[in-house]
């Protein structure tokens, strides 16, 4: 039986994408050779790793709009850095909505200043800071999309003439957005896209080549735009993986079909949270996070034989971050309506128990 | 029919192996849930990364002498950035015998002066350079233990008071070496380890701390030491693959045991490249390396035959860098001695038939 993941991240994927990957470590291509033995010169795997690239802008439609897409390593922690080497001149403008976006501060703040417009720290990151200015002479503004810990998420973003930098790393994918008004997006594999060890890179062109200092060749995207995201030898499976994730998706219609998906998941999953006086959401409610519901149990007493109830239904990484404590059922877009209701009905039987 | 895999890298791994991760990524420690979707801080996955950093201390025979084994992301190539902004104060000496080396030279050079202590350039690095000097009042000395592009290998490693770093890419684990000689190893998966996307780095601690430079958390040794080598999100699958091939690696009796089988692969390849007319081997018989054996095809009017001759045995990944030309046989851990007679006898039919 499989189980109902809610887990955070790495976390559910598709399960027919499980199984091509899983083929593939043994016969790549029918072609008597794993995936993982393959140059990654040799065509088939210079095709998996164009047509990841190209499924990634026809996604988000960034198609024909100066946009290049890279599949780089390191994580969205690798990110934090790069886009300050690579865009950071003399002073940017970041928006502090949560542990994410705090690190992405931090590591930035190396290169030079930063300036911090608006921070929820004080509340915990339980809301969406949405008075701020964004000075125009900045190098660019970041944000955070979504935070998993707290289970927030940005409904609109702000209108600015400098380059708009975003971590998506948590809802990419998952809900309709006007992607052209980024000029790079960068996301983690590990939510809606595919296995740990690979991170999209989605970069208007024309942002790049203004900064002065000496960059890595590793660090530096023009480097690995200029080489087609080979400069040395990528993550095969990652990739590979993320490209079966993002087919399945686009055979589902795309974002569009999965954000109402999502939109059904978050709807009966606040519901049984505002609705059953056992459970009291973490988050404001104009800020919810459609991947990341973060709930806690009011009645201590009740923990154990709450824990025992969902454990025993087959669910899967329900537990709070221990920023937050509680519980976080996260969504993702692999993430069932089925897993949803099994979650949402063993709350309801705790509160006829109780 | 599984193919006789000399590729260079991503290259050949032990069918075993193959095996194990396929099933992993359907269902992982019979837990219903794939390795790909499990958390990285589940017990079931830091019990994987804590097994890995210790089998590989175990086979190079470092344990409880100062070493720490870590498996990050980013290739070797991010290794030649990290290197010196981790180590690099004022001057570094660094032995040129490849691409790679060149390579880890440029990279270094952004960070502070690079001395090259000697180079086999001039001669398109078909030897090793064996008189040199490093100077005392020097950071390290970097070298590359074994060149896969032009099939040179380093028999022996110079003596030196200054911290020895080493990228052993292409030969780790294949060949008994006293590895406390250096203070830095560093070695890409995809060769003799796992499939592309974590490199192992092994430190002496002690080395670390001494540059004044920040270094962003991503890129610092010392803050992945702090974390257990799980700072962010580590390659889940890139990691558990390592770890099987260690297992199997040990299983087979170590390093030791799969030296002689190394040498007797060699040993066969390059005897019919020295006694077959038709063939010319590449690189100083002194410097020849294990790995990677280059050589060329003296009559070019016998290519197509000999080309259609191995293709048809189910050999692949044959042709040579294009530095090089000619062919390259790559013949890492994992390649059976099967493969090789299966290509010795080609050459020697080829010869029958000239």
């Amino acid at each position: 039986m499989k189980k109902h993941n809610f887990s955070a991240g790495p976390c559910v994927l598709p399960q027919e994408v499980l199984q091509k990957a899983s083929e593939a470590v043994l016969n790549f291509n029918n072609d008597n050779l794993s995936l993982l033995e393959i140059s990654h010169r040799s065509k088939p795997f210079v095709d998996v790793m164009e047509k990841a690239r190209a499924l990634a802008l026809e996604l988000l439609g960034l198609e024909g709009k100066g946009y290049k897409a890279l599949f780089l390593q390191g994580g969205a922690s690798t990110q934090f850095l790069m886009v300050a080497q690579n865009l950071l001149e003399k002073r940017a403008a970041y928006l502090n909505t949560g542990t994410w976006s705090d690190k992405a501060i931090k590591e930035a703040a190396i290169f030079d200043d930063i300036h911090e417009v608006a921070s929820s720290k004080s509340a915990n990151f339980n809301y969406i800071p949405k008075e701020y200015d964004i000075p125009e002479d900045h190098d660019y503004f970041h944000c955070t999309s979504n935070n998993t810990i707290f289970g927030t998420q940005m409904k609109k973003f702000p209108k600015t003439k400098i380059p708009l930098v975003c971590d998506m790393s948590s809802d990419i994918f998952s809900r309709v957005l006007d992607f052209s008004q980024f000029d790079l997006i960068y996301a983690g594999a590990q939510k809606n896209m595919g296995p740990a060890g690979t991170t999209l890179v989605v970069i208007k062109e024309d942002i790049l080549g203004k900064v002065s200092r000496k960059i890595p060749s590793m660090l530096d995207y023009k480097v690995h735009l200029s080489k087609g995201s080979m400069f040395n030898t990528p993550p095969v499976f990652a990739v590979y993986t993320s490209m079966l994730t993002m087919e399945w998706l686009k055979n589902l219609g795309g974002i569009k079909a999965i954000e109402k998906e999502n939109e059904k998941k978050a709807t009966l999953m606040y519901s049984e949270i505002d609705l059953n006086p056992l459970f009291k959401g973490y988050s404001a409610k104009e800020d919810r996070s459609n991947m990341n519901a973060t709930f806690t149990l009011l009645n201590d007493d009740l923990k154990e034989t709450f824990d025992t109830m969902w454990q025993d239904a087959g669910i899967n990484g329900l537990n709070g971050h221990r920023s937050v404590g509680g519980y976080r059922a996260s969504m993702y877009n692999a993430l069932s309506l089925d897993s949803v209701k099994v979650l949402v009905e063993i709350m309801s039987e705790l509160e006829s128990k109780a």
